[in-house]
């Protein structure tokens, strides 16, 4: 075996997009792969005090969080190239559409297969890190993505992954598996 | 677009392998994917208290957290299976080899190919959902996952995901982009 040292090194990372309004209502949405579910109805964001996003979600007591999918990638890596931080309209220069959330105080970027409306619950700082938990309000979906059986059919969200590794985006690709149902043969 | 309620619907979750000793040195192995990277060299595990591995990890200030692969996927499934919380010797019910970690006081899974060694950094409880945040203090993976530049390689750590809206497992495919490039032809 190899060691490498030090390094932030878990795989496959999410690809997230967080949107908010800042104090005049122009809509930003940042990509953040540090990040995840941390309770039924919890999410957790550890993202900097610098960033545009973070001013605004504790401006405006909300966000978003969806989940991004191929065919929008360019789009999700753009937002996390560029930074919300200046005159510029960040979100303007994408085609994409944000619609006023019917239960939070954020946008909802229409094209992203799965969004999830979070109210802020609360922050805290560990050792230089800062972390936001967002309470979740309600999960919206585009209706493609919905199967027969008014479930969520991950195959149609086409969503993808971050490698931190050598920093690629990855496919989701074919189903391997079926969790609590796997391993049931070593239980005997 | 669809409303679907309070749900924790991220995708895709990662499929992590906490390892720790007890109190006399037996190896537990846990399935967890309600956690993640939350810093450059911190990790975070939303977990509850009752498990087996968080009284292992709060005794032993210590835990190892891998990267499962496909080629394990029956024991990765079978240890969210399995409790650690009875007689039975969970982890000797799989094939798998536990070394002792040469930086922290916890085992590491030979067949896993991608291992961070931790330390406990702190604790946590925010409105009854329990976290610990480890600081990774090395990086230890498979040989085989090493590409000749000395990068890991994603495509050799056949890694794979967990689907939260129908319990699905899921390969990671192709490439499809790659991070701060993919957007920059939208910065113009």
């Amino acid at each position: 075996m190899k060691n490498l040292g030090v390094k932030p090194f878990l795989f496959p990372m999410p690809v997230l997009m967080i949107a908010t309004y800042d104090e005049n209502g122009k809509v930003d949405v940042m990509n953040m792969a540090w990040g995840g579910i941390c309770g039924n109805d919890k999410v957790a964001l550890n993202i900097s005090k610098g960033h545009k996003t973070t001013k605004n979600l504790l401006a405006r007591k909300a966000f978003t969080i969806a989940v991004a999918d191929v065919d929008h990638l360019d789009e999700a890596d753009y937002f996390g190239i560029a930074s919300g931080n200046n005159d510029e309209d960040k979100f303007a220069k994408t085609n994409l559409h944000a619609l006023k959330s019917a239960n939070v105080d954020a946008p909802v970027i229409a094209e992203f297969p799965v969004t999830l409306e979070c109210t802020l619950h609360s922050t805290s700082e560990d050792d230089g890190d800062f972390r936001v938990v967002g309470k979740i309000e309600n999960v919206i979906v585009r209706d493609d993505v919905v199967d027969a059986d008014g479930n969520v059919d991950p195959t149609k969200v086409k969503a993808f992954c971050f490698d931190t590794y050598q920093k690629g985006y990855y496919a989701i690709g074919e189903k391997v598996g079926q969790a609590w149902d796997s391993g049931k043969k070593l239980m005997k």
